[in-house]
Protein backbone atom coordinates (compact mmCIF):
# COMPACT_ATOMS: atom_id res chain seq x y z
CA UNK A 1 0.00 0.00 0.00
CA UNK A 2 1.23 3.41 -0.89
CA UNK A 3 2.44 5.43 2.05
CA UNK A 4 -0.24 8.15 3.11
CA UNK A 5 -3.14 6.14 1.66
CA UNK A 6 -5.64 4.15 3.92
CA UNK A 7 -7.84 1.46 2.83
CA UNK A 8 -11.66 2.08 3.98
CA UNK A 9 -14.77 0.58 3.66
CA UNK A 10 -16.76 1.88 0.62
CA UNK A 11 -19.35 2.92 2.76
CA UNK A 12 -16.73 5.94 4.53
CA UNK A 13 -20.06 6.87 7.05
CA UNK A 14 -19.32 3.74 9.15
CA UNK A 15 -15.81 3.34 8.09
CA UNK A 16 -13.89 6.66 8.80
CA UNK A 17 -15.96 6.52 12.67
CA UNK A 18 -15.69 10.40 12.05
CA UNK A 19 -19.17 11.71 11.59
CA UNK A 20 -19.55 13.47 8.57
CA UNK A 21 -22.29 15.57 7.28
CA UNK A 22 -24.47 12.98 5.44
CA UNK A 23 -24.02 14.55 1.67
CA UNK A 24 -20.84 14.62 2.07
CA UNK A 25 -20.79 11.49 3.29
CA UNK A 26 -23.00 9.36 0.97
CA UNK A 27 -21.18 10.59 -1.95
CA UNK A 28 -19.69 8.67 -4.14
CA UNK A 29 -18.78 8.49 -8.07
CA UNK A 30 -21.05 6.02 -9.64
CA UNK A 31 -20.30 4.40 -13.01
CA UNK A 32 -24.16 2.82 -13.27
CA UNK A 33 -27.02 5.11 -13.53
CA UNK A 34 -31.03 4.18 -13.70
CA UNK A 35 -32.94 5.18 -16.30
CA UNK A 36 -34.91 7.73 -14.26
CA UNK A 37 -34.85 11.36 -15.56
CA UNK A 38 -34.00 14.24 -13.09
CA UNK A 39 -37.09 16.00 -12.18
CA UNK A 40 -36.73 20.24 -13.73
CA UNK A 41 -37.29 21.11 -9.58
CA UNK A 42 -34.29 19.48 -8.74
CA UNK A 43 -32.29 20.21 -11.81
CA UNK A 44 -32.92 23.91 -10.99
CA UNK A 45 -31.94 23.23 -6.88
CA UNK A 46 -28.56 22.42 -8.36
CA UNK A 47 -27.78 25.28 -9.85
CA UNK A 48 -29.15 27.34 -7.21
CA UNK A 49 -26.64 25.68 -4.69
CA UNK A 50 -23.73 26.65 -7.00
CA UNK A 51 -25.25 30.01 -7.70
CA UNK A 52 -24.70 30.35 -3.82
CA UNK A 53 -20.67 29.65 -3.46
CA UNK A 54 -18.61 32.01 -2.16
CA UNK A 55 -15.86 32.78 -4.87
CA UNK A 56 -13.50 35.52 -4.92
CA UNK A 57 -14.53 39.38 -4.94
CA UNK A 58 -18.19 37.52 -5.60
CA UNK A 59 -16.92 37.24 -9.02
CA UNK A 60 -19.01 34.21 -9.41
CA UNK A 61 -17.19 32.70 -12.46
CA UNK A 62 -18.25 29.21 -13.04
CA UNK A 63 -20.75 28.80 -16.28
CA UNK A 64 -22.65 25.74 -17.01
CA UNK A 65 -23.72 23.20 -20.09
CA UNK A 66 -26.65 21.46 -19.41
CA UNK A 67 -27.90 18.78 -21.85
CA UNK A 68 -30.41 16.23 -20.95
CA UNK A 69 -31.50 13.15 -22.74
CA UNK A 70 -35.23 14.33 -23.02
CA UNK A 71 -33.32 16.94 -25.84
CA UNK A 72 -31.69 14.15 -27.32
CA UNK A 73 -30.03 15.92 -29.96
CA UNK A 74 -28.52 18.37 -27.50
CA UNK A 75 -27.09 15.56 -24.98
CA UNK A 76 -25.50 13.84 -28.10
CA UNK A 77 -23.68 17.32 -28.69
CA UNK A 78 -22.15 16.71 -25.26
CA UNK A 79 -21.46 13.47 -25.01
CA UNK A 80 -19.66 13.40 -28.58
CA UNK A 81 -16.91 15.81 -26.62
CA UNK A 82 -15.80 12.29 -23.96
CA UNK A 83 -13.78 9.78 -23.99
CA UNK A 84 -14.68 6.11 -24.82
CA UNK A 85 -13.84 5.13 -21.73
CA UNK A 86 -16.03 7.69 -20.43
CA UNK A 87 -19.03 7.00 -22.86
CA UNK A 88 -19.01 3.52 -21.79
CA UNK A 89 -20.81 4.41 -18.66
CA UNK A 90 -21.58 7.89 -18.96
CA UNK A 91 -24.49 6.94 -21.70
CA UNK A 92 -26.56 6.14 -18.51
CA UNK A 93 -27.01 9.47 -17.12
CA UNK A 94 -29.91 11.04 -17.83
CA UNK A 95 -28.43 14.39 -17.11
CA UNK A 96 -24.76 15.93 -18.60
CA UNK A 97 -23.10 18.67 -17.51
CA UNK A 98 -20.04 20.79 -18.25
CA UNK A 99 -18.60 23.71 -16.17
CA UNK A 100 -16.53 26.35 -16.91
CA UNK A 101 -13.99 29.08 -15.67
CA UNK A 102 -13.81 32.82 -16.62
CA UNK A 103 -10.29 33.54 -16.56
CA UNK A 104 -10.84 37.23 -16.13
CA UNK A 105 -12.45 39.37 -13.54
CA UNK A 106 -15.31 41.35 -14.67
CA UNK A 107 -14.61 44.56 -13.26
CA UNK A 108 -10.92 44.90 -14.56
CA UNK A 109 -9.88 42.49 -16.43
CA UNK A 110 -7.18 41.30 -13.97
CA UNK A 111 -6.20 37.35 -14.27
CA UNK A 112 -8.56 35.75 -12.08
CA UNK A 113 -5.83 33.41 -10.39
CA UNK A 114 -8.82 31.21 -8.45
CA UNK A 115 -11.41 30.81 -11.05
CA UNK A 116 -11.13 27.39 -11.48
CA UNK A 117 -10.25 27.47 -7.48
CA UNK A 118 -13.80 28.72 -7.24
CA UNK A 119 -15.75 27.03 -9.71
CA UNK A 120 -14.26 23.24 -7.79
CA UNK A 121 -16.21 24.96 -5.02
CA UNK A 122 -19.47 26.16 -6.91
CA UNK A 123 -19.52 22.23 -8.39
CA UNK A 124 -19.00 20.83 -5.57
CA UNK A 125 -22.03 22.41 -4.16
CA UNK A 126 -23.86 21.59 -6.89
CA UNK A 127 -22.60 17.93 -5.85
CA UNK A 128 -23.50 18.11 -2.44
CA UNK A 129 -27.12 19.47 -3.36
CA UNK A 130 -27.48 16.31 -5.56
CA UNK A 131 -26.78 14.08 -3.01
CA UNK A 132 -29.17 15.43 -0.64
CA UNK A 133 -31.63 14.79 -3.45
CA UNK A 134 -30.83 11.59 -3.56
CA UNK A 135 -28.78 11.97 -6.74
CA UNK A 136 -25.00 11.41 -7.48
CA UNK A 137 -22.34 12.84 -9.74
CA UNK A 138 -19.50 11.32 -11.46
CA UNK A 139 -17.02 14.40 -12.24
CA UNK A 140 -14.85 13.35 -15.40
CA UNK A 141 -11.62 14.70 -16.70
CA UNK A 142 -11.83 12.56 -19.87
CA UNK A 143 -13.14 14.63 -22.68
CA UNK A 144 -12.01 16.55 -25.97
CA UNK A 145 -11.67 20.50 -24.85
CA UNK A 146 -11.04 21.59 -28.06
CA UNK A 147 -14.60 20.03 -29.64
CA UNK A 148 -16.07 21.04 -26.60
CA UNK A 149 -15.25 25.20 -27.34
CA UNK A 150 -15.82 24.05 -30.75
CA UNK A 151 -18.82 22.76 -30.59
CA UNK A 152 -20.52 24.93 -28.53
CA UNK A 153 -19.05 28.40 -29.36
CA UNK A 154 -17.25 28.43 -25.82
CA UNK A 155 -15.22 32.31 -26.03
CA UNK A 156 -11.72 31.62 -25.48
CA UNK A 157 -11.87 33.56 -22.02
CA UNK A 158 -13.82 30.86 -20.14
CA UNK A 159 -11.48 27.36 -19.11
CA UNK A 160 -13.43 24.20 -19.50
CA UNK A 161 -13.44 22.82 -15.66
CA UNK A 162 -15.22 18.97 -16.36
CA UNK A 163 -17.84 17.59 -17.41
CA UNK A 164 -20.31 16.09 -14.76
CA UNK A 165 -22.43 12.91 -15.42
CA UNK A 166 -25.56 13.18 -12.80
CA UNK A 167 -28.65 11.03 -12.39
CA UNK A 168 -29.95 8.15 -9.33
CA UNK A 169 -26.97 6.35 -9.06
CA UNK A 170 -27.90 1.95 -9.80
CA UNK A 171 -26.46 1.11 -6.33
CA UNK A 172 -26.73 -2.47 -6.99
CA UNK A 173 -23.96 -2.05 -9.53
CA UNK A 174 -21.62 -0.29 -7.12
CA UNK A 175 -18.09 -1.49 -6.99
CA UNK A 176 -16.96 -3.47 -3.81
CA UNK A 177 -13.05 -1.91 -4.30
CA UNK A 178 -12.50 -0.30 -1.49
CA UNK A 179 -11.75 4.00 -1.37
CA UNK A 180 -8.20 4.89 -1.23
CA UNK A 181 -7.37 8.41 0.29
CA UNK A 182 -4.62 9.77 2.58
CA UNK A 183 -4.18 9.92 5.80
CA UNK A 184 -5.27 13.00 7.67
CA UNK A 185 -1.56 13.05 9.16
CA UNK A 186 -0.01 13.46 5.62
CA UNK A 187 -2.04 16.40 4.43
CA UNK A 188 -3.07 18.58 7.48
CA UNK A 189 0.44 20.50 8.50
CA UNK A 190 0.68 22.97 11.60
CA UNK A 191 3.52 25.07 12.55
CA UNK A 192 5.92 24.08 9.33
CA UNK A 193 4.86 22.15 5.69
CA UNK A 194 5.21 18.64 6.11
CA UNK A 195 4.75 18.44 10.22
CA UNK A 196 1.41 16.49 10.71
CA UNK A 197 -1.06 18.98 13.21
CA UNK A 198 -0.94 17.36 16.72
CA UNK A 199 -4.93 19.43 16.81
CA UNK A 200 -5.70 15.93 14.69
CA UNK A 201 -4.75 13.83 17.94
CA UNK A 202 -5.62 15.72 20.70
CA UNK A 203 -8.15 14.42 23.34
CA UNK A 204 -11.86 14.10 22.16
CA UNK B 1 -28.24 47.00 -10.82
CA UNK B 2 -25.98 45.04 -12.59
CA UNK B 3 -27.58 42.97 -15.40
CA UNK B 4 -27.05 39.35 -14.46
CA UNK B 5 -27.29 40.05 -10.78
CA UNK B 6 -30.47 40.13 -8.47
CA UNK B 7 -30.77 41.41 -4.85
CA UNK B 8 -31.79 38.75 -2.68
CA UNK B 9 -32.05 38.65 1.26
CA UNK B 10 -29.53 37.86 3.04
CA UNK B 11 -31.11 34.69 4.34
CA UNK B 12 -31.24 32.95 0.93
CA UNK B 13 -33.41 29.42 1.95
CA UNK B 14 -36.32 31.75 2.42
CA UNK B 15 -36.10 34.09 -0.32
CA UNK B 16 -35.49 32.43 -3.35
CA UNK B 17 -37.67 29.84 -3.02
CA UNK B 18 -35.98 26.92 -3.74
CA UNK B 19 -35.24 24.44 -1.56
CA UNK B 20 -31.62 24.10 -1.23
CA UNK B 21 -29.38 21.37 1.52
CA UNK B 22 -29.62 23.29 4.62
CA UNK B 23 -25.72 23.37 4.85
CA UNK B 24 -25.38 25.22 1.51
CA UNK B 25 -28.33 27.34 2.26
CA UNK B 26 -27.25 28.51 5.75
CA UNK B 27 -23.40 29.13 4.86
CA UNK B 28 -22.51 33.06 4.68
CA UNK B 29 -18.82 34.88 5.25
CA UNK B 30 -19.66 36.40 8.77
CA UNK B 31 -16.77 38.75 9.73
CA UNK B 32 -17.48 38.91 13.38
CA UNK B 33 -16.70 35.24 15.52
CA UNK B 34 -17.77 34.20 18.87
CA UNK B 35 -14.56 33.91 21.44
CA UNK B 36 -15.33 30.42 21.44
CA UNK B 37 -12.49 27.75 20.43
CA UNK B 38 -13.23 24.96 17.63
CA UNK B 39 -13.90 21.58 19.61
CA UNK B 40 -11.28 18.95 18.52
CA UNK B 41 -13.51 16.76 16.87
CA UNK B 42 -14.97 18.97 14.78
CA UNK B 43 -11.68 20.46 13.59
CA UNK B 44 -11.44 16.83 12.48
CA UNK B 45 -14.02 16.02 11.04
CA UNK B 46 -13.59 19.46 8.75
CA UNK B 47 -10.53 18.07 7.23
CA UNK B 48 -11.90 14.31 7.21
CA UNK B 49 -14.81 15.83 4.52
CA UNK B 50 -11.88 17.38 2.85
CA UNK B 51 -10.36 14.08 2.68
CA UNK B 52 -13.38 12.60 1.09
CA UNK B 53 -14.14 14.73 -1.94
CA UNK B 54 -13.20 13.33 -5.63
CA UNK B 55 -10.37 14.73 -7.31
CA UNK B 56 -8.98 13.83 -11.06
CA UNK B 57 -6.91 10.30 -11.01
CA UNK B 58 -7.61 10.45 -7.24
CA UNK B 59 -4.53 12.69 -6.66
CA UNK B 60 -5.96 14.43 -3.83
CA UNK B 61 -3.91 17.81 -4.45
CA UNK B 62 -5.06 19.72 -1.69
CA UNK B 63 -3.08 20.07 1.58
CA UNK B 64 -3.61 22.35 4.64
CA UNK B 65 -1.89 24.10 7.42
CA UNK B 66 -3.90 24.62 10.01
CA UNK B 67 -3.65 26.92 13.02
CA UNK B 68 -5.48 27.42 16.28
CA UNK B 69 -5.82 30.68 19.16
CA UNK B 70 -4.83 27.68 21.52
CA UNK B 71 -1.24 27.65 20.36
CA UNK B 72 -0.57 31.54 19.78
CA UNK B 73 2.90 31.54 18.03
CA UNK B 74 1.90 29.22 15.41
CA UNK B 75 -1.85 31.39 14.85
CA UNK B 76 0.20 34.78 14.78
CA UNK B 77 2.16 33.38 12.00
CA UNK B 78 -0.36 32.90 9.79
CA UNK B 79 -2.01 35.05 10.72
CA UNK B 80 0.95 37.84 9.90
CA UNK B 81 0.42 37.13 5.79
CA UNK B 82 -2.59 38.38 6.12
CA UNK B 83 -4.02 41.67 4.68
CA UNK B 84 -4.56 44.40 6.93
CA UNK B 85 -7.89 44.39 5.79
CA UNK B 86 -8.74 40.80 6.32
CA UNK B 87 -6.52 41.06 9.94
CA UNK B 88 -9.19 44.03 11.37
CA UNK B 89 -11.64 41.23 11.22
CA UNK B 90 -9.78 37.63 11.11
CA UNK B 91 -8.54 38.53 13.87
CA UNK B 92 -11.84 37.12 15.89
CA UNK B 93 -11.27 33.69 14.33
CA UNK B 94 -10.82 30.76 16.67
CA UNK B 95 -8.82 28.94 13.61
CA UNK B 96 -7.35 29.82 10.78
CA UNK B 97 -6.34 27.24 7.63
CA UNK B 98 -4.26 27.71 4.78
CA UNK B 99 -5.16 25.80 1.33
CA UNK B 100 -2.76 24.34 -0.85
CA UNK B 101 -2.78 22.83 -4.49
CA UNK B 102 -0.07 20.30 -5.71
CA UNK B 103 0.61 21.53 -9.07
CA UNK B 104 1.70 18.27 -10.76
CA UNK B 105 0.54 14.60 -10.46
CA UNK B 106 2.54 11.73 -7.93
CA UNK B 107 2.28 9.26 -10.48
CA UNK B 108 3.61 10.79 -13.72
CA UNK B 109 4.42 14.55 -12.85
CA UNK B 110 2.50 16.00 -15.35
CA UNK B 111 1.14 19.45 -15.14
CA UNK B 112 -2.33 18.76 -12.92
CA UNK B 113 -5.09 20.95 -15.30
CA UNK B 114 -7.30 20.70 -12.30
CA UNK B 115 -5.49 20.90 -8.74
CA UNK B 116 -7.19 24.28 -8.29
CA UNK B 117 -10.26 23.11 -9.47
CA UNK B 118 -10.43 20.13 -6.99
CA UNK B 119 -8.61 21.99 -3.53
CA UNK B 120 -11.67 24.17 -4.60
CA UNK B 121 -13.88 21.08 -4.22
CA UNK B 122 -12.58 20.15 -1.51
CA UNK B 123 -12.48 23.31 0.89
CA UNK B 124 -16.42 23.26 -0.37
CA UNK B 125 -16.18 19.98 1.34
CA UNK B 126 -15.04 21.36 4.48
CA UNK B 127 -17.28 24.45 4.65
CA UNK B 128 -20.35 22.24 4.35
CA UNK B 129 -19.03 20.13 7.03
CA UNK B 130 -18.67 22.96 9.14
CA UNK B 131 -22.09 24.97 8.15
CA UNK B 132 -23.60 21.66 9.03
CA UNK B 133 -21.41 21.46 12.67
CA UNK B 134 -22.97 25.12 13.60
CA UNK B 135 -19.38 26.78 12.24
CA UNK B 136 -18.83 29.02 9.49
CA UNK B 137 -15.99 29.44 7.06
CA UNK B 138 -14.69 33.04 5.80
CA UNK B 139 -12.46 32.24 2.72
CA UNK B 140 -9.77 34.74 2.01
CA UNK B 141 -7.74 35.64 -1.37
CA UNK B 142 -5.82 38.82 0.86
CA UNK B 143 -2.97 37.52 1.63
CA UNK B 144 1.17 37.77 0.89
CA UNK B 145 1.68 34.68 -0.79
CA UNK B 146 4.76 35.09 -0.81
CA UNK B 147 5.15 35.14 2.82
CA UNK B 148 3.28 32.45 3.73
CA UNK B 149 5.55 30.16 1.79
CA UNK B 150 8.49 31.52 3.50
CA UNK B 151 7.47 31.16 6.91
CA UNK B 152 6.06 27.40 5.93
CA UNK B 153 8.67 26.75 3.97
CA UNK B 154 5.93 25.56 1.48
CA UNK B 155 7.75 23.58 -1.85
CA UNK B 156 7.76 25.38 -4.75
CA UNK B 157 5.35 22.67 -6.63
CA UNK B 158 2.67 23.74 -4.25
CA UNK B 159 0.36 26.85 -5.18
CA UNK B 160 -1.56 28.94 -2.32
CA UNK B 161 -5.18 28.62 -3.22
CA UNK B 162 -7.03 30.75 -0.08
CA UNK B 163 -6.87 31.20 3.59
CA UNK B 164 -10.01 30.28 5.39
CA UNK B 165 -11.37 31.63 9.20
CA UNK B 166 -13.22 29.47 10.80
CA UNK B 167 -15.09 29.55 14.02
CA UNK B 168 -18.96 30.28 15.72
CA UNK B 169 -19.88 33.13 13.67
CA UNK B 170 -21.41 36.28 15.22
CA UNK B 171 -24.94 36.29 14.12
CA UNK B 172 -25.77 39.56 15.61
CA UNK B 173 -22.95 41.11 13.95
CA UNK B 174 -24.22 40.10 10.64
CA UNK B 175 -24.52 42.97 7.74
CA UNK B 176 -27.57 43.52 6.66
CA UNK B 177 -26.56 43.78 3.08
CA UNK B 178 -28.17 41.94 0.55
CA UNK B 179 -26.60 39.11 -0.96
CA UNK B 180 -25.79 39.46 -4.81
CA UNK B 181 -25.70 37.09 -7.73
CA UNK B 182 -26.22 35.93 -11.18
CA UNK B 183 -29.48 35.03 -12.27
CA UNK B 184 -29.65 31.42 -13.16
CA UNK B 185 -30.17 31.88 -16.65
CA UNK B 186 -26.93 33.78 -17.26
CA UNK B 187 -24.96 31.09 -16.24
CA UNK B 188 -26.63 28.01 -17.33
CA UNK B 189 -26.61 27.47 -20.99
CA UNK B 190 -28.07 24.43 -22.82
CA UNK B 191 -27.41 23.68 -26.91
CA UNK B 192 -25.09 26.76 -27.36
CA UNK B 193 -23.16 28.84 -25.10
CA UNK B 194 -25.11 32.40 -23.67
CA UNK B 195 -28.72 30.60 -24.41
CA UNK B 196 -30.02 30.07 -21.21
CA UNK B 197 -31.56 26.80 -20.97
CA UNK B 198 -34.92 26.03 -21.00
CA UNK B 199 -34.48 23.50 -18.48
CA UNK B 200 -34.67 26.71 -16.22
CA UNK B 201 -38.12 27.16 -16.80
CA UNK B 202 -40.05 24.00 -17.91
CA UNK B 203 -43.06 23.37 -15.80
CA UNK B 204 -42.47 21.88 -11.33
Amino acid sequence: MDSGLVMVDTHILESTRIPLDEAIGMRWSPKGFLDIPVEPEKLRSLFEAARWSPSSRNEQPWRFIVETKSHPEGYERLFSTLTESNKSWACQAPLLIAGFAKKHFDRDNMPNRTAMYDTGGAVANLTVQAVSLGLQVHQMGGYDMRLLKELYNVPEEFEPAAILAVGYADEGGRSSRVRLRRELNTMVYEGVWGRASELLHSKL
